[in-house]
C-alpha cells in the first residue's frame, strides 16, 4: 500500500503499490507522486491557486480524484509542495560559476530568473501579490527561502570577507527590487525582458557603488572586480551611458560644482 | 442607541447614546469610537496582532468588553480600522512642499517615514512580514494604498510630464527598497536612522540616473533639478563620496577604460 508520505528514495519493483488505477501506464509510487506535483506546478504556474481544483489536477494527470487524495491530503498540501519545488528551481537559477566579469555573471543569473518568472507568470504573480486563500505560512516560508538563497548567491559572488550590515541590506533591497520589478513587468510587459534584465544588474552595480562610497574596504574589493569588466558588459554599458548623459546641457557643470563643493 | 457603524459626522448632544458605561467621563459615540481605534492602534503598533486581544483593548481603553463589541464586530475589524488610520498617517508623511532641492525634500520625507516606522515597529514588522492570522485582504489593501500614495507623491515631486513605464518601475522598486530596508533596520538597528535615511535617498538618486541614462528627456528634466542641489544635500554628499571613491587604487583607470571603450 502506498504511504501517504512516500520517502524520496526510489522504490524497488516489489515495493510498488498496485492500489492506484493508472489509466495509461502503471507508474511507481514515486513516479506518480512526482507526476502529480509536476502537473500541479504546471497548473499553479498558469492560474491563480484559487482557480485550480483537485479535479483539475486529477484530470490533467489522467488520474482519479481519490488517487490524488491518496497521495496528498488536499489542495493546500499539493500547492505547498509544488511551491517548494518551484522555490528550489528558482533558487538554483541564482547559482553561477564564479568566472568572468561580475556584472556579466549577474546578467546571466537574471536572464535565468526572468525566464522562470515569465514561464510561471500567473503562479508567481499570485504568490507575491498574496491575498489568496491558499497563501499562508507555507507559501511565506518558500518565498523567504528563495530570497535567502538568492542573497547568499549574490554575496558569494561578491566574495567580501565580512559583509557589513549595509552591504547585506543593499543585497536584500535589490532582491526586493528584482521581485517587484518582475511583478510589474509581468503585468505590463512595457519593456523587452532583456531590457529589464540589464537594468536590474545595473541597479545592483550602482547600489553597490553607493554602499562602497561609505566603505573603503568594499570600494577596494569592488575596484578589483570592476577591473575585469568589459565595455560591452552591463557595467561598461552603464558607464558609457553615464558618460553620454554628461552631454545633457548644464549637467557637467552641476556635477563638478557638487562633487568639489 | 448607538449604531454599530456610527457615521463619521459629529453627533449632537441629543443623538448621543447613553448605552455605554464610560468609567471616567462620558464620551460621545464618535469620541468613544475614535478612542477605541487610537488605543487599538497603539497596542497593534507595539505588539504583533496575534498577541493583542479584545480584552487588552478594552482594558487599555478603560472600557468593558461588551462596549468594545458594541462598536466593532471583532478584533479583525478593529485591526483593519487601525491599519487604515496608520496607512493614512503614513501616506500623509510623503506629502512635502515642492520647494528646495529635490533630494533634500526626499530626505525630509524619509525622515518622517522612518520616524513613524520606528514608533510603530512591532505593528509595521508584523504587517509586512505577513503570516499573521489577522492579515488578509484588508491588510493587503492598506499596504497597497500606502505604496500607491507614496509612489504618487514621489512622481509629483519629479514632475515629469509623462512618466515612462521604466520611471514608474524605478519609483515602485525604490518604495519596495524603502520597505524592506526599514524592516531590516528595525530588526537589526545596525546603523543610525539618519544613515539609512540618507542612503535611501541616495539610492533613489542613482536609480533615477540609471533610468535617465536611457531617456534623454528625463535626463534633461533631472539636470534642472540637480542644478538646484547643494554640496551639503544628499545628492551633493553622494557625488563628493563618489569623487573620493576615485582615489581607490586602479579604479579611475578602470572607469575611464570602460566609459570610453
Amino acid at each position: 500500500m502506498a504511504s501517504r508520505t512516500p520517502s524520496a528514495a526510489p522504490k524497488s519493483e516489489e515495493q510498488r503499490s498496485g492500489a492506484e488505477r493508472a489509466p495509461r501506464r502503471r507508474l511507481s509510487v514515486d513516479e506518480r507522486r512526482e507526476q502529480l506535483i509536476a502537473v500541479a506546478l504546471e497548473l499553479f504556474s498558469a492560474h491563480p491557486p484559487d482557480e485550480v481544483s483537485i479535479d483539475d489536477i486529477a484530470a490533467a494527470a489522467g488520474a482519479s480524484r481519490p488517487l490524488v487524495y491518496h497521495y496528498f491530503p488536499g489542495k493546500q498540501a499539493l500547492y505547498e509542495e509544488s511551491l517548494r519545488r518551484a522555490g528550489q528551481e528558482l533558487a538554483g537559477r541564482f547559482e553561477e560559476p564564479a568566472d568572468g566579469p561580475l556584472s556579466e555573471r549577474l546578467y546571466r543569473v537574471m536572464g535565468r530568473y526572468l525566464e522562470y518568472v515569465e514561464s510561471h507568470a500567473a503562479g508567481f504573480t499570485a504568490l507575491l501579490r498574496g491575498g489568496s486563500v491558499v497563501s499562508g505560512p507555507g507559501a511565506d516560508a518558500v518565498i523567504d527561502q528563495v530570497r535567502r538563497a538568492a542573497g547568499e548567491q549574490i554575496l558569494l559572488h561578491l566574495a567580501v570577507p565580512d559583509p557589513s550590515p549595509a552591504l547585506r541590506r543593499t543585497v536584500r533591497a535589490w532582491i526586493a527590487n528584482a521581485e517587484i520589478s518582475s511583478l510589474d513587468w509581468l503585468g505590463e510587459r512595457a519593456v523587452p525582458r532583456e531590457e529589464l534584465q540589464l537594468q536590474l544588474v545595473q541597479e545592483l552595480v550602482v547600489s553597490l557603488a553607493v554602499t562602497a562610497a561609505r566603505e573603503p574596504a568594499l570600494a577596494a574589493h569592488l575596484a578589483e572586480y570592476w577591473a575585469a569588466e568589459t565595455p560591452e558588459g552591463p557595467t561598461g554599458r552603464l558607464l558609457h551611458d553615464f558618460t553620454a548623459l554628461l552631454a545633457t546641457p548644464g549637467l557637467g557643470d552641476t556635477l563638478l560644482r557638487l562633487a568639489t563643493g
